[in-house]
């Protein structure tokens, strides 16, 4: 996707709504040319008054690069199965640990406003690993915040959650790291992501990361499909009533610059294909306001 | 769809373990020509032992029909919407009130053991009517219990329910009707039957309509799409450890006699798409009995 294509994607994001954006991952371009962009893309998100602008970074050089070009917010995918963590970032889930710390010390010293997440990636199971022990989960959210994270999230990289696990492992969390627990990252490979996203939702998250049209995946969780579409978690939540801040009529009209610059590419949602129903409004606004920058919408995701 | 084809549809979802197949609608055979093997079909299911065979039926005379032909149960839709009634059947609620009291006269005189089911279409909103109050919804299945129907479900025949709604109305149904409440019947419109049908299962429900590969529709709810997806469903409660009685390769196995019965009809379903997970393991036999009958196959939906 061309770097202008990327832009006009955030801007119409934007103008939906939405205030944290995940733009950009800083990895190495050798292994993500089309990321190559990244600052430049940055630089254009750092444009939109109020916007949280978020990165994704694997290890402290993807950091260094990302601070340098200004980011608010860094996200570092650290995953709880051995397997994919080596596959994904040739690194251990302890050895990550240490990354993050490193990531942690960098931005004490060169940005100190900066927040850091570290998600739990494959944290409800794993393509190549199979079984993910819930220990190991809430051992590594732990470790990530004990490293000096700021909040830690979870991850069903490989769409294999269902919803009284995802209930049971964010209250677990959240009993560990109270106010530190993160985002739900949910995956709607199997069909449950908007289920899981409720479930999450009832054990207290509010923060939910998703993508537009359902784009997304990751190289190396094998059969790995999309995250949850924005368009219809935003409709879920705002029939609910719980508002969002977000305009599902622009959000629908983002995926204009996604197809412009993605051509070909295969675009998921049932309420962008179904439209709202008859006589639908949003959830008034001020009413859970909290909810307002819930919404991340992830770019690409490189875990 | 050739009489053969059905009849091979309803083994292929009873040797999954479904042993409650809605498997006809018996109605007049000008306005849908496709179920004028309606009494062909339920001979045939009657040979499965221990299924629950039940049919559709929209009025006294559909009943009757119904009755001759030997099924175990009848479904009648009451529409909450006068809109959606009147399009769908020709009548007001009201009146179908009055058509649920003779046919379960009807049925007290000739079949006695036959259950009798009304659910309440469009109980959720109305692509004709938009809003449906509550208070109508609840009403209406005080109504037809009033009446001698055995037990009342809530239809969301247009995809326009959220979770918090199915919960809210769910539980005010069951606080009036207690255990004559029937089941979830959620559509995926707009991606929400799933997350809808865990809402339905916290609120109590144990028994919910789905539909192979997610056909269905109704011909008076424009727009209206599919049910939700059976093989999807019973993923989800399997994953959760609710035990279905269902075994899901079998159940995506019969998605090959739908597709030789229907070529060309487009099949949903995410976990038929994905396969299951790595590791993937049905939930305990004898874990959930409950549910063992609990998903109905909708074999095509009239209202």
């Amino acid at each position: 996707m061309a770097t202008a294509h990327k832009c006009a994607w955030i801007d119409a994001l934007y103008a939906a709504g939405l205030r944290e954006i995940e733009v950009a991952s800083f990895v190495p371009p050798r292994r993500l040319p089309q990321m190559a962009d990244a600052a430049e893309v940055v630089r254009h998100a750092l444009t939109c008054p109020g916007l949280t602008v978020m990165a994704l970074v694997p290890n402290a050089q993807g950091a260094r690069a990302a601070l340098a070009a200004g980011v608010h917010k860094i996200t570092i995918p650290v995953s709880a199965s051995e397997a994919h963590s080596i596959a994904n970032v040739r690194k251990t889930p302890t050895q990550m640990v240490d990354e993050v710390r490193a990531i942690v010390q960098l931005r004490n010293e060169v940005a100190p406003t900066v927040q850091i997440e570290a998600g739990i990636s494959t944290a409800f199971g794993c393509t190549l690993q199979g079984d993910v022990p819930e220990d190991d989960v809430i051992r590594l959210a732990v470790a990530v915040i004990a490293a000096g994270a700021d909040e830690s999230g979870l991850s069903d990289t490989t769409g294999m959650a269902n919803p009284a696990q995802t209930r049971r492992l964010f209250q677990r969390v959240h009993s560990e790291i109270g106010d530190h627990t993160g985002a739900a990252h949910m995956h709607n490979t199997r069909g449950l992501g908007l289920a899981n996203c409720l479930a999450a939702y009832e054990a207290g998250v509010r923060t939910f990361d998703s993508s537009l049209a359902g784009l997304g995946g990751c190289p190396y969780a094998p059969g790995a499909s999309g995250n949850v579409v924005s368009e219809d978690l935003v409709f879920m939540f705002e029939a609910m009533g719980v508002a969002t801040g977000i305009d599902i009529d622009r959000l629908i009209a983002a995926r204009a610059p996604l197809r412009a610059g993605l051509p070909g590419e295969a675009l998921y949602g049932m309420v962008a294909e179904a439209g709202l129903p008859k006589g639908w409004r949003n959830a008034a606004t001020g009413q859970g306001k909290a909810m307002a920058p819930a919404v991340t919408e992830s770019g690409a995701k490189y875990g």
